[in-house]
């Protein structure tokens, strides 16, 4: 079965990572998967929310906003009328907790790191490269802060990684854009590491209840791409000049 | 290993349901897992959201609120200030999904059921008791349609309760209490038929990821409690006079 | 003159207190007068607004909300569109400054009693209902810190209680239901002790202006009824071995 | 026994009418009670609230606020933080309630008349200066509808006015003014007719409870200035040319 | 070319101030530019916004806010319902910037001047009229100051005033009204010393882009008012006892 | 006298215009005035304000905002606290009037073009890059829409670019950047075409009131680099195949 841009049901849409877009942010990137694109800027303040003072150790939170028109037609400006979006609210928390799950929170020091993520175009899938793009942009801020000399090596526990995976016309893909996306009998979005480690699994079924092996299935289908998703953004860093091996304590 | 309050790794905490303690509501259910207290109304009004209009199908939403002191000390009132809580956001869209998918919503008519879901006493699992609560008195709301010749039976497509399940010390637990839950390495929360077809799955690794294995571990460790929290429903259900084979359409 | 549900103009509905619903309060109190139930809820914090700080001396306040369905229909919850609600602002000020008169705050050192009162079915009367169960939380909750020896006897200053009396067809007549309250030509709530003192008077014409006989004698009615509603505090008390005597410091 | 400024117990202080100060609004008025300054403004506009609607029908509603600067520091301006007041809140439903009774509502169609009560200065008794205040830009108000043959005369149901009064130091006095009104163990509120049948009565207790006695004390002390006021109110009327005998339908 | 009210192009209309209208604020205007009416409350409090904080100097601020009624038909009043008005917002940073550069900060100590312009009749100017009125106001709040001797002589850095211009029917004129200023294709507002040194300008086309000389025209129009206003300002300080050119620093 | 990188008082910094960033918006830009980096999005939907129903005519409005780490430190997200900021008000609604200007509203229908500016870097001057980025974008959803044969040619009034100047240590310089801008003592804004004709002037003196013809000064500065800011966006919307003359109604 072929995919409506002609892809196979476990591939993931082309990836690519613009870094050093905007010049302020210890961290930034504009991550692509396909037609979706996140603008992604990691910056480090020092200091830690209260319930972490004076422990010594680091912070990184998220937030995350679609820009007004990020979709086939403009919608109000995130915040502009005092309504929190709850999806918003969702996704901010998934993003800031797979992000500090890749971070040695305890060799950085009392610092916070922000990762900003900010929609720019929307077609499926903005979380999971809010998410994979979102480790690139953090590794280039604690290298940032490596190469000033205020934290050592092996400040990054894990690399983490994220994708989506749906049962779509009873067919496990990965990926999914956003009409796939629609027509999805369940829907799953993995954070793991690129040896599929798990950090979260959240999955849906829309319509309903599926057995558990279909799940199981589905679930496969997006760790199976999670090495390739690594690589790239090893690559990405790489090109940048960010010793990645490094920033884990590897080498 | 024994835990804090006697139980085996497998077991659930009491699990007890008090119904009709509001007059008004259609569905109303005091659902009590252990020390934890939600008090559940289930309210049918006319009409649908928007984007649903003139399909002449319903729908079913979820509000999730903490008590001012349903914890040790006292919080300022849900949504006085202005301020939503993302964590409430979270967990009353998580409610609402899981209550949809057992609920036929093309054979209720243009209704909607709301679900208020308010935490009196809070010791972990309330995400789970409201769902499991809510199963319960959405069934009761629907039992006061069908009664007034409304709808016809079948009009729920699934039974579903919640549980949560976590690794603590290195062992798979089910329904961890807040003490349990503030340790665990690995958390999930599971929504599920009796027999075990997934609705919904959530599960995060609280420090380093997991490996597959464990998350299985974990999540088989839910779903084995699903049984018996499915046998508690039906009985607070039957012994209030509602025919839940009926309203699952199995008579 | 017979009412609806056969009382005569003089007489309360049945009154109810159920003590200890949640375990987390220090009071905690299910009130019911007739259909209408509020669950009150008395938490003791430490420290006192800033106006008066560091004059030794406590603070009583109060939070009113409806819940969504206390009504024939469910309404918004409240505060969750950050409109404040005039009438409930109204009520949890009287709430609060009733509940105020009856403690001697100056015995009870710098801590703050909050209580919170949520209508669970609203039939008429529910601040009354609240400003009476809140006498009760308020008790057990003063109870407890001089158990802990935290504070010492005598730490009540007056027992307080309320009803609401109203002119309906030209009759004078105590503890309105809802259908009472709205044809009533002139209404009024006292707070005052079993013997009469008066704490607060609210009263208004709903149509045209009536003459100060009318005003009095509708106050009477409701004066009359306060005896046999602080015995039901008292008994309430005692019966959950709090003993409203020393806490009044009369022995 | 004198008070501050040399007054009696039973003196009012100072009133004042200035009429006509904005030119915009029906009725306008900057009202004094001594130190106390109120600009008042009544505006009528098509339609009532939807609860009306239909009915054949007006309205009459308040909005009440302090002028930043009304006291001895500025205060935040109402209102631009997103904070509703408590106090402000509880005031400006007793003015629209209060107005509301002066006015044969069936008489004037689906108008409405918003009166906008402004303290320009606060020194004691800023809600019942409104009200007297209101009911003089009411007058204005609907004798402007009746010139442009919008109403008929009898567009008025009774003359209102109102004053506060208190025990200070043991003694019933009227009118108190800040510094007063701070000491009080019991201070009330009256809204009445010249001739002293109630159309409001507000008493707290500021201390212990007081006695049947003292509370009616009290009330007679302020009943005993209204006829005072009502002649201040038909004064003012008179020589702006507001016809009051004709808008109460007396002539 | 003869306008509506008779006056010439080059003609204000008749300039009012009433001062002391207020009590408490430490300078108090009622300010008229015709059928505009805004009352300014000048008011000093100790403390600088925390930028300022330390460095021995002072700060002016304004705030603006309409009248409900201040026009033909009564709008919402301001800030009630959280939204902040855009032309407000414009108009009050217009205002305090205008009054900030006639103030001597450095020698008033760290002190606030907040400037609260109620617009109470709008016909046109409400900006120009509460700059205008409003620095009366500071120089009565800073004479306060002096005559406690809390401020030296000289805290007048310059004198300002503000009007606006525009160009109508192809003629430019000065001082609009509403109905000019609807219809005008250009206008302008223009703070400045009466010998014509510049604090503000500010100009829009508000239809097609206007030849450099027009704008040149119409700033020309504005500026030849300013001596006039520069001197009313002048004789109702000093009407009142306030010294200006001490102010000044002139004498 | 050279600045710090090296321009003359009378040079622009680099200008450079990325279009398409964007996938979704009709015109998609992003501008760079040296440092300062703004992105701008053009949507067009059908529809215009209420005010406008009716008429036939168009609608050009905009928003403004600051991407949160734009500056040195990260600043909080424009509008998640229901806080909205005075200054992001009044440069918003003055690229809305810029852009509206340069548009013939008469001839795009009842449609409304809303131009979205993010700073994502802030060196001074993101106003009048959101302009003279702003006019870029909408003229290239006005091209969209000719080419789709829904407005005729024509549709622009006015070509328009922005661009600041000021008095920096006695000497007018153009373009400045945020160092400058901290340091003027007079800052301009001037909106205009190519040949210098005013669509808005904005001016202000930071410390003392200037003198009419250093107003004027620095006001030429400004105007002379419009040719220069004009052939840049002719040049980068040619590039892209967007015919200006066309849209300008010049061919």
């Amino acid at each position: 079965m072929t995919r409506k841009d002609g892809r196979s049901a476990a591939a993931m849409r082309p990836v690519a990572f613009e870094l050093g877009v905007q010049r302020n942010p210890e961290g930034s990137v504009l991550v692509r998967f396909g037609r979706t694109a996140v603008l992604v800027a990691a910056s480090v303040s020092d200091g830690v929310p209260r319930f972490l003072e004076g422990q010594g150790s680091g912070w990184v939170t998220a937030e995350y906003a679609m820009h007004p028109r990020c979709g086939e037609r403009r919608q109000q400006r995130d915040g502009r009328r005092g309504r929190v979006d709850g999806r918003a609210t969702e996704i901010q928390r998934l993003v800031g907790r797979a992000l500090r799950s890749a971070v040695a929170l305890e060799r950085i020091g009392e610092r916070t790191v922000t990762v900003d993520c900010d929609v720019l175009d929307a077609d499926g899938g903005t979380r999971t490269a809010a998410i994979t793009g979102g480790f690139v942009a953090v590794a280039m801020a604690l290298e940032h802060l490596r190469r000033s000399g205020l934290v050592p090596g092996g400040v990054l526990r894990a690399q983490v990684a994220a994708v989506s995976a749906g049962l779509v016309d009873g067919v496990a893909m990965v990926d999914l854009c956003a009409e796939e996306d629609q027509r999805a009998e369940m829907d799953l979005n993995v954070v793991a590491t690129p040896s599929g480690a798990i950090v979260e699994v959240q999955g849906t079924a829309e319509g309903p209840p599926v057995p558990r092996e279909t799940f199981d299935q589905v679930l496969a289908r997006a760790v199976d791409v999670l090495p390739g998703l690594g690589e790239a953004q090893r690559d990405a860093l790489e090109g940048a000049g960010v010793p990645l091996e490094r920033l884990l304590g590897r080498e």
